[in-house]
């Protein structure tokens, strides 16, 4: 036997070498490419297409809660970007910068968006003027910049990404804050229903929040590795824009008043989180509703009874076709163990072999991705069976995922205890935590790991920060994080 | 009475100052806005919401073709778009380079993609091996840069601009060849469908032709002042960027050759083209199918009847609001006669009047935008009405915008009669041209106007070129074009 071409499977497994793992999966499967500028990703179909299944998603929750789009230029100029000073120091390090047009140099450097808030905060100011105007809820689905320093991680840590940033104007600090949790709300629903993904949601700590953001929320994934990964967020801006930027208004006394904001986004970086969690030693494995390809059929022949069998599987995959995303591997020269191992790494949800026995009996066979399991189905019905076990599968996926979460979140009582169940488990460990800089600052630097955020509803209990010993506020989640 | 405020109209006419007009509607109805950086526009909900439609519909098309959706990286290496010269030169005046990230030079220039052809072929080349990956029919829709130094004018000719760049590969050129009909056919299908803009398909000359492809075709729109405007583009590339890109592919004998190329886009410019060509003295006319409010209720109450107006008004909107994309305006403060000017500036296509007189009779007042007609319709059955009245004006506005286009498509056999039409009618004058770029550059020199392309199902006629007298090969169609 030939060796097998390592272009072909995965060489390490995703438990002993997880970075490397994951390197080869989203290559070999086909996921994403590399380009020649590092840190930039090039999404192929089955990227790009969960992607925009996740964005229609979540766009159709958006308006149905009154939030609209809009599209700002991708370039801003440097005096807007130099407005808050907080929000510049925390860009500007990962700032690209355009500099020339054609053979000109420009008179002031123009940033290639590392996020929108100064460039459209300086239109709102223009456009608000009565309280008659307010809520402004704009968002907008762009690609943005960050020239991290970092080694760059596809998905994980990308230079260019693509997301939404939803910036929304408020006459008041309690209409601001309340959109917060509809904003998590609609993020968790679809990260939950799409893409199996569950997290752990709550609110940043000072050291940890958005620069130019009175508080930052967010909710937060666990790596098969242990190490936790922030998901999407909500900033509450407060009145620091508003100042920076002089959005005011009228209210209806007639008074001027500074108005209040939020910002919040999710990106491709769910991307890389699902292929991590989701993913197996031999490739992907694609939550089905956001799977490019749902259901492949691959026919097994003789030469003798080709013509026969790839007419019968056509004939199903007609029957299918419309409903699903489906895909009919009619390739020659290929054998039936190369196309099935070929699908399995691209994370192809559900596979339909047909042979001339099946056929006979009119039934398919249906092997799933995520547990192996092969089943006899009847052909009459095959639409209505894959209908239940795609959905099965996306139960069977985010129950998998949820009982990862469960197993790597755990509860500390001591700085010792931190310490041990940091090094030995990793995961998400919750203790109590006195709220200060100081402690937080110390587990960075002794154990290398941060707070990845307080987690909403806590019980009120009467505990000692686990750091100094002080009265603690509350719990709060410790982690190495990338 | 007070002077009006001139934010809320426009002040001069249409068919008076049409460039005035433009800019006024544009910004003055809320559909964009202008950033500080020159001919980089902001699109407010208006404006990206139609594109958002535009997108949709041509996305599902694409797909049904099985055109598959890619995401490749925004910043292009400098040695890329060095590979295929004429392209570099038709491209590179135009380029905006990053030098800088953070504080650091780079060492090598990128280019925010202008296209993409560069960056998606080198990966393409990496990709394709084989005849069994052929067709790859890839697409993005993105934004892309391009620093013209002409004066900008929205839409028109923004420097940042939103599109889709389709890319496609394949073995043969015949094949490749044929896609372009298929992807014309689907352009020309959503401008009639949503944004009722018809135009004319045809093919570029040699000078007009894409920097780098063998063949361009184009569907060639007249703007309300008489000049040409090209729309949407199919670009058969040949094997050009093939070879300069090394897309290789070992064909079913084993041989190997190069593939055959395509690329094909259309861009926010229509967004323009539909607010020149539909828009009237006061203010958008926008097509039903992309209107991002269809229809708006108005209620007309006084101070003793508005509780019970409001309600009953609030009740049809409840009617109506899960069907249609509709607004019900209870501002209070503005008179009817203010809401009225400004949804009508901003292009609603249907306002429904509701006062207490209309509530006796269980009926509405509708005024349509474009005809300024009132119709008083039984609130019984308003969805049924809207949803006619909605696609008969469609209807209406495809049909004008046609005779128009008629109205302003002339013939001449003559380079007097072709100068004399272009300078006292302007339009597109189709005239016989022998098809040397000689005529073609005397045209211009002369009279100002390019051939925008050469019309598709010609009849053969014996003619003679309007310009040297020599043997016309066919119809060119001649304008002054954007």
């Amino acid at each position: 036997m030939d060796k097998k071409d390592e272009n072909e499977y995965i060489t390490v497994k995703k438990s002993e070498n997880f970075s490397e793992w994951y390197s080869q999966v989203i290559i070999k499967s086909g996921f994403v490419d590399h380009s020649e500028v590092s840190g930039c990703l090039v999404f192929r179909p089955s990227a790009y297409g969960a992607w925009q299944i996740v964005v229609g998603a979540i766009d159709k929750l958006f308006r149905e809660d009154g939030i609209e789009n809009v599209y700002f230029p991708l370039l801003i100029p440097e005096k807007f970007l130099r407005k808050e000073q907080e929000h510049l120091e925390g860009f500007s390090p990962e700032v690209a910068w355009v500099t020339q047009t054609g053979d000109t140099e420009l008179e002031e450097r123009l940033a290639i968006r590392p996020t929108s808030e100064t460039i459209m905060y300086a239109s709102y100011s223009k456009w608000i003027r009565s309280w008659r105007d307010l809520p402004m809820r704009y968002n907008q689905w762009n690609n943005v910049l960050r020239w991290e320093f970092k080694h760059p991680t596809p998905f994980i840590r990308s230079r260019e990404f693509l997301w939404n940033e939803g910036h929304t104007v408020f006459a008041t600090e309690k209409e601001a804050y309340a959109e917060g949790e509809v904003i998590l709300g609609i993020y968790n629903k679809v990260l939950l229903e799409y893409l199996a993904l569950p997290g752990i949601p709550g609110k940043k700590t000072d050291k940890e929040k958005f620069a130019g953001a009175l508080e930052s929320h967010s909710i937060e994934h666990i790596m098969p590795d242990g190490w936790a990964i922030q998901g999407p967020d909500w900033h509450f801006d407060g009145q620091n824009f508003a100042k920076a930027f002089d959005i005011k208004f009228l209210d209806k006394e007639g008074k001027t008043q500074y108005a209040w904001q939020n910002t919040f986004a999710i990106s491709t970086r769910e991307l890389g989180v699902m292929v991590s969690v989701h993913g197996d030693d031999k490739g992907l494995v694609l939550p089905p509703r956001v799977a490019y390809i749902q259901v492949v059929i691959v026919p097994i022949y003789k030469k003798d009874n080709q013509g026969k069998v790839n007419e019968y599987a056509e004939s199903v995959f007609k029957r299918i076709r419309k409903e699903f995303r489906a895909r009919m591997d009619h390739r020659d020269g290929y054998s039936p163990g190369f196309k099935f191992n070929e699908w399995e790494m691209k994370g192809v949800p559900i596979r339909i072999e047909i042979g001339e026995r099946d056929m006979a009996k009119d039934m398919a066979v249906l092997a799933l991705r995520d547990t192996g399991e092969k089943k006899e189905v009847k052909v009459e019905d095959i639409a209505k069976t894959l209908a239940a076990e795609l959905d099965a599968m996306h139960a069977r996926m985010l129950a998998k995922a949820e009982k990862f979460l469960k197993d790597n979140t755990h509860h500390a009582g001591s700085y010792e205890e931190l310490k041990r169940i940091l090094k030995e488990k990793g995961g998400i460990v919750g203790a109590p935590w006195c709220g200060s800089r100081k402690c937080e600052d110390k587990v960075k630097d002794e154990i290398g790991a941060k707070i990845t955020n307080i987690p909403y509803h806590q019980k009120k209990e009467d505990k000692k920060c686990v750091v100094c010993g002080e009265k603690a506020d509350s719990l709060a989640n410790f982690a190495r994080s990338y």
